[in-house]
This record gives structure tokens, sequence and C-alpha cells, in this order.
């Protein structure tokens, strides 16, 4: 299924978007997307059964905003350096284990919202990425295979990252991560079962029309039942929470001088096969 | 005032401390205490008219769990290296600017709760710190006065930590900073107009009764105003997010070999000066 939310920012509805691409009210049957539809294989199975007999009423989808497809997300878990090609651009060895930072889940925002350059910043970037939202609660797995099984589902998300504050301004990288708008997420939490190797997706962003990062999660250098796994022996994954699963190559740091940071009135556009499509445009704080 | 919330994990009530030390009942005039409150200066306004007119009815704390003093909290920002006398003794040159990292909300968990040692963990270290709950949401603000005039109150943090996870495994401090249970908050959340000086606070922790850390805010290396306005030039603070501000010299970290690291069986007990006390007990997860 693809699950999304519309409407105003922080008055959401949720919706799901048929297999014909007709958008259809989910708010008959549940309050929202979120950890506790997430967590309720019976009220997914009833949404899952009422959009397969049609019984879902239509929504007009013209003018209607799509918020991120997870509601009251609890964390948001980001891996760092986890593609081989993104690694080598950045000069860094591949990580012998994942790198963790985090961003607040007030960052999260919708996929065609405005993305805000921060101000004093002259170094803001792009990360395309996977995000894996979390359907179970985890705590100490034992195997990859454990991991996978935890996923709810798959998203679509833009890391954006001021690599000045990230990296020269003393700290974790938190302090690049943080900015207000930082991370659209959607337009779709495509669930698990649509999603059959989370390893064979194509990742690709554009700035101004011009193709930046193309790269594909085979990749990465830890996958996806891996992160979860590992990730569950420092933190409990809770239901609705996302973990960003690190970017490819092809992020301006990794440009030769001058690197082409974003700056108002530049446009991103990405995506990641199957989950859909995000477009921003950027604008100053 | 001193606000808290009593309970079971999870259905806390708000209630209040009176000034004669009796557990009042608030949730006869208010929902919670949580960011929607404390950016809401009449229905404060109004917990403080009842309070002070004896009209809330006394709640009898015999036996009654006592919860993190702030509900819903959206993300809790720590700094990192704060005090002179911590930098020191962890061999760090004080920062030129502070040191950000994370702990997500769902880590935090009353004062007297339970503290687990991660599985696998040998470095489990305790950190007294003093906590400043954000009062009104904070966006680039000029001055440590307006800094200051952001915070709605305080509270004892305990930022519990995992050495090796957090300095040893690669990555970033988070990894070590986010364990369940890892951020004891409470017991009161007290109002800032009671707390005319934050920078005169002294802070004590003691393990199995023993004295280990005996500090002052005074010898914080950038003082809660000053903090608050840092923070809202990378992130956007909104009411009910916690900053805990770092923590003095006395960790075990900071001994000579062999370090008292935290085990199953040990006792924290931890104050700040006006703010309550904390006592876990430590077991394995």
């Amino acid at each position: 299924m693809k699950l999304l939310r519309v409407g105003p920012a922080g008055a959401e509805r949720p919706a799901l978007l048929d297999a014909d691409g007709t958008l259809r009210d989910l708010s008959v049957l549940v309050d929202d997307i979120d950890g506790v539809l997430l967590a309720d294989a019976a009220a997914l199975g009833r949404v899952r059964a009422a959009a397969e007999a049609g019984e879902l009423p239509a929504l007009d989808a013209a003018g209607l905003r799509v918020g991120p497809p997870v509601g009251r997300i609890g964390k948001v878990v980001c891996i760092g350096l986890n593609y081989h090609d993104h690694a080598r651009e950045t000069g860094a060895e591949p990580p012998a284990e994942p790198v963790i930072f985090f961003k607040a889940a007030d960052t999260v925002v919708g996929p065609n919202d405005t993305v805000l350059v921060p101000r004093g910043s002259t170094k803001t970037d792009w990360e395309v990425e996977l995000a894996v939202v979390v359907g179970r609660t985890a705590r100490y797995l034992e195997s990859a295979e454990e991991g996978l099984a935890h996923v709810a589902g798959y998203a679509v998300a833009h890391d954006v990252s001021e690599r000045e504050f990230q990296i020269e301004r003393g700290g974790t990288w938190d302090k690049g991560k943080n900015c207000e708008t930082f991370n659209p997420l959607g337009p779709w939490l495509v669930t698990a079962d649509e999603v059959p190797d989370p390893q064979r997706l194509s990742l690709r962003l554009w700035v101004n029309g011009e193709l930046r990062q193309d790269g594909t999660t085979a990749e990465q250098i830890f996958p996806v039942g891996e992160v979860v796994r590992y990730v569950s022996h420092f933190m409990t994954l809770y239901p609705g929470d996302v973990i960003n699963t690190g970017t490819p190559a092809g992020v301006a740091m990794g440009h030769p001088d001058p690197k082409p940071y974003l700056r108002a009135g530049d446009v991103v556009e990405l995506e990641v096969e199957g989950l859909g499509r995000q477009r921003q445009e950027l604008k100053d704080a």
C-alpha cells in the first residue's frame, strides 16, 4: 500500500493512493498514519481490505498539500557514510560499523514543502536517502532478517545538511542536521510487502534540473536489515520512528571548489525507485 | 511553582507541590504539563492563582510514582563539555563554542525509575545536569537575555552515558547517549521565576552513598541564556523541548583506572540546588 497524509501542516488527514493512482480518504477508518497504526496488524489489514474492496471514498487531489507520510514521529535516526561511493567522495574510510547521528522529529516536513537555508549558511547541501519507518518495537535484535521484519515500510527522505555547521563548528554532526525544514519526507509510506528488495532501489536527485546524485542502495555498506539490527543495540526503536539510511555519492561537498551549495531560489527534486518523488524550492530562513 | 507528573509510566497526571510540601492535583485545571501548557501564560496564571487560593485538591503521595515533569517532550538537546572542571578531567580543551548532541525524547524516564545498563556495556557512566525546559518557540535569538526569557523552568537531569558506545564505536556521541532509560528527569519542573540565578546552583551526585560529583553551575563555560541563544541559531526550539546543559567534574571516565563505571545493583542519587533529588537503581537491560 501507498499511505500518505494530506492537508495543511499539522492538520493532515490519512489517505491512500490506490493501484489506479486515485487518492482515497482513510480518515473513515483510522485517525492517523502513525506508530499506533503501523504496530496494529489488524487495523492495517482492515485498511488493505477496504482498499481492495473499493470501499474508500475518493479524495479530490487538486491543490491538496502532501504532508510527511507518518505523524507523531518519535525520533529520526540517521546513518552516516553508508554508501561506498559517498564515503569515497568525502575522503572518509568506509566505517567499520554504522555511524549514527540524529535529526529531531520537528525537522520533518512534507515532500514538496519549502526548505529554508539557515541564516548565515553558505554550505547547505542535499542528500537523497532511503528512509525506513519502524513498525514494531526493536530492542537487541539478533539478525538482519529480524531487522527487516521490524520495518513497516519505506519512504523518500531528503537529509538536508549544513556542512559548516556539521563539520567546522565543533561538536557532533547534529549541529548541521537539525535546522528547521531539514527533513522532507514522503510523498508515500510504501509498505514493506511492496518493496521485496530494499537493496535494489535507484536513488536520484536533481538541482535546478541537473542530475546530481544517481545511486543505488546496492552500494550501501550496511544494508537495511543490518542497520535496524545494529541500531537496536544502542537504543530502542519504536513504531513510527524513522531511520534515514544514508546517501549515495554526488553531494555538493564532494565537488571541486567552488562547490555548488544550495541557495534561495534553487529547486531540488529527488526520488527513490517505487517510493515517489519530492520537489522543494529553497528560501532564506 | 513546582510542577510534576505522578502516576504509572505513560499515564501520569499533572500535579503541583505547594509551598507547604503538599502534593496537589492539577488535573482539574490542565490536561498535562507539556509544551502546550508551558506556552500558555494565561493557563499557567490560572494554575498559580488556584494554588495560591488553596483551591487545588490534595493528592495522597504515598506510593505514588513520580514521572518526568514534562510530557510529550519534542527533543532533548544536550550540551557537551560545558563545565571548565569537566573539560579538564576529560583532557579536552574548553570548546570555542557549545558542543551539541542529542538524546531522543523516548530516553526520558522518571527521577526514581530504574536505569538499565545496556547489554554488552562495561562503561556506563553518570552525569548530573541542570536541564532547561523551553517555554516559547525560539528561532535565531539575538542575546543571552532573550535566551533566558524563553526558559519555562528548570529540572534535574541525569545524562546517563555509555562511554565505549559514545567514543570508541565510531560516529557521533549520540550512540552512547540514547540507550533506553538514559535520561531520568525531575522530580519537578521549577518555574523560572523561582530560579533567579541559574548560574549559582550546586549540583551533586552520589554512587552507593559516595559523593562523586560536587559542582556548581558557576563553572559553566556557556551559561544558560547563551546556550539557548546559541542553539536557536542551529535549530528551532519549541515549548516542551529540553536542553541538558552539561555536567561538572567527577564522572567515572575522569577517574584513574580501574574506573568505577556503573553496574547492576548500584544506586545513583543526584540533586540540583532547589530542584529536588533523584534516586535510581541500576539493573541489567
